[in-house]
């Protein structure tokens, strides 16, 4: 490489996040340097800033720069619903989807004797309480359709049977624009038997 | 998107590099939160630092973070070849080949009447004079293979013509490992042209 000092250090840094490579992290930064004012330092900026004040939300474990996750603070979010996700990639995707209007609970994990997380570390106990003083109307279960996100949901319905609250989960189905032929056969007979009337 | 405010903006930022879209932008800020202490911070710190101190270097034009480049503050490298190349990314190319051995001249471009680019502003003059300062023995013109590259390269022969310095370019041939099914008819042209005797 060109360069025995910080550029190096920063191609380095970059092959390190996910989907870069050496090749493409090279061409990232290559992109920066003939940017430097418009993109480099302006991203330097953004990312010291996360850096120094990310933070996860008190309430629900929302990653955001401050104490309370701009969802928790937002009115028109109180709908008395909350999704519970296992971590900020579910969360965003629920967000992309703009079909949930309520506000979320994230677990940060899965239970997992292995690993020897249990109920305390995903927050679970705190769960059960905020139902409780939010009169929660419904708690919906986002977790992935794993062995061990299934198990999670499981625990977390038991966990909140004393509570008022209806749990529910996801559907499971085809997705939208999806073809069968590439789903799995999991996926079919899930769809299948959870068919509805045209 | 589940922040108003610094993450939205680190994730617009980071889809402004090449190779990636919103969505891997989304997930190397993703990784980068989970790994805020180890990974997160230390970019902020690199990109910081090469903001601040990279400059193209008084001699040759590479960019680095320091006055003068390691290559040209090399002693090893002052062999008495000077490679000319159109810009960062193919000094990066020739440093990578691991075959030459010898300093650099960074155009920043190829002369273009339509955009307004001249021999001064490609350094050629520059180039002249440090070729006769330096005594340079061989000036290997490693442009690209375009007409204006070409073009170019044309020029700066003619401008060296009048110093000791023997002037050289690139070989044009068949790409190592590369099939011959999907080269162009002009590689493989070029590659009759010069075929050696095995
Ligand atoms: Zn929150
Ligand atoms: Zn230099």
């Amino acid at each position: 490489m060109a360069d025995g000092t910080g550029i190096e250090t920063l191609i380095d840094l970059m092959a390190r996040l996910p989907g870069l490579g050496p090749r493409s992290a090279r061409r990232a930064v290559l992109a920066m340097l003939k940017k430097r004012a418009q993109l480099m330092a302006p991203l330097a900026q953004a990312l010291a800033e996360v850096a120094l004040s990310a933070k996860d939300c008190r309430v629900c474990g929302n990653i955001s720069t401050t104490d309370l996750c701009p969802i928790c603070t937002d009115p028109a979010r109180a709908t008395g619903e909350i999704c519970v996700v296992e971590d900020v990639a579910d969360l965003w995707a629920m967000e992309r989807g703009q079909a949930f209007r309520g506000r979320y609970h994230l677990l940060g994990g899965t239970l997992s004797a292995l690993d020897g997380i249990g109920p305390e570390d995903l927050g679970i106990p705190r769960l059960v309480s905020r139902v409780a003083e939010e009169s929660t109307r419904e708690v919906i279960l986002a977790l992935n359709a794993t062995v061990d996100g299934q198990t999670t949901a499981h625990y977390i319905a038991d966990a909140l049977a004393g509570t008022q609250a209806q749990i529910t989960t996801l559907a499971q189905g085809v997705p939208v624009g999806g073809e069968l032929d590439y789903l799995d056969d999991g996926t079919i007979g899930a769809a299948l038997r959870a068919r509805r009337r045209l």
